[in-house]
């Protein structure tokens, strides 16, 4: 199978140093501040997003161990199908996280978030704009995880281990 | 700046042989339906994917052409910076895309989708559930986007060049 290459344009500066205790989700947990440094290169990229409420961070999930193809999540007690979970651990470890915008310091390529589940030195692979438009659906089934437990940080079962 | 490798899961089939025409976003423009093809060997990933009404593709935008920072996007009429638009060509090319999931069919290894924005051939990396209490967000505000333009397909400003 093909495979391409992906470059790190940033880094997570958040509170979390370990799996065990960090939100699962951004919209759960204590909601701390983090800090999104992005490489000076890009800056100019940077501008404009300071009117969005929300932004995607695309993430590379460097902590998460090899993946397997059923698991039981976070908030489950039985096994799933991988693909049906926001486990980190997958054939392509890249998260999604839609996070709340506090500020843009452009000159310092410098975002502040708010509500992030990423560990601190997480590689940030893009920054997109969460649009209402296009991303929100309410109303939708969510499967298993409708009927789920309320668990909102992490344990360490999906975690590399030395 | 540090590197990673992402490896091809799947590909998209869809109608769309070229940008010009292809919606803009999963939300918009004909929703025609279109297939994901998973490779055999992550079949067992696949399974309780079928009680979401809608997924995340993950995909490689590999028609994108090399990326600039300040980008005239499809919805408006003036520069913007590159994060703060869903432009396809990107330092990594990744595209996030919450599209309907009609029907999977595991022992096929092929779900059935409805309103993609992604051209016929476009490398899968990774899917996950759409879950509304992670991800839907109604009423943040978007910026340059809630006063923008409401064209719902492509032109082929972003298409790579012979």
């Amino acid at each position: 199978m093909k495979k391409h290459t992906v470059t790190e344009i940033g880094h997570v500066h958040s509170p979390y140093r370990e799996q065990a205790g960090t939100p699962i989700q951004p919209s759960f947990g204590d909601p701390r501040d983090a800090e999104i440094h992005i490489e000076p290169e890009f800056r100019a990229g940077l501008e404009d997003l300071n009117r969005f409420n929300r932004i995607w961070v695309i993430s590379w999930l460097d902590r998460s161990s090899s993946y397997k193809l059923r698991v039981i999540p976070y908030r489950d007690t039985v096994e799933r199908g991988l693909f049906s979970t926001r486990a980190p651990s997958r054939p392509n470890p890249i998260g999604i996280s839609p996070v709340r915008l506090i500020s843009v310091d452009i000159e310092k390529c410098l975002l502040k978030v708010r509500g992030i589940d990423l560990l601190d030195g997480t590689p940030v692979l893009d920054i997109k704009p969460y649009a209402p438009r296009f991303d929100s659906h309410p109303d939708d089934a969510a499967g298993w995880l409708d009927n789920s437990q309320h668990t909102q940080t992490a344990d360490d079962r999906f975690e590399k281990r030395g």
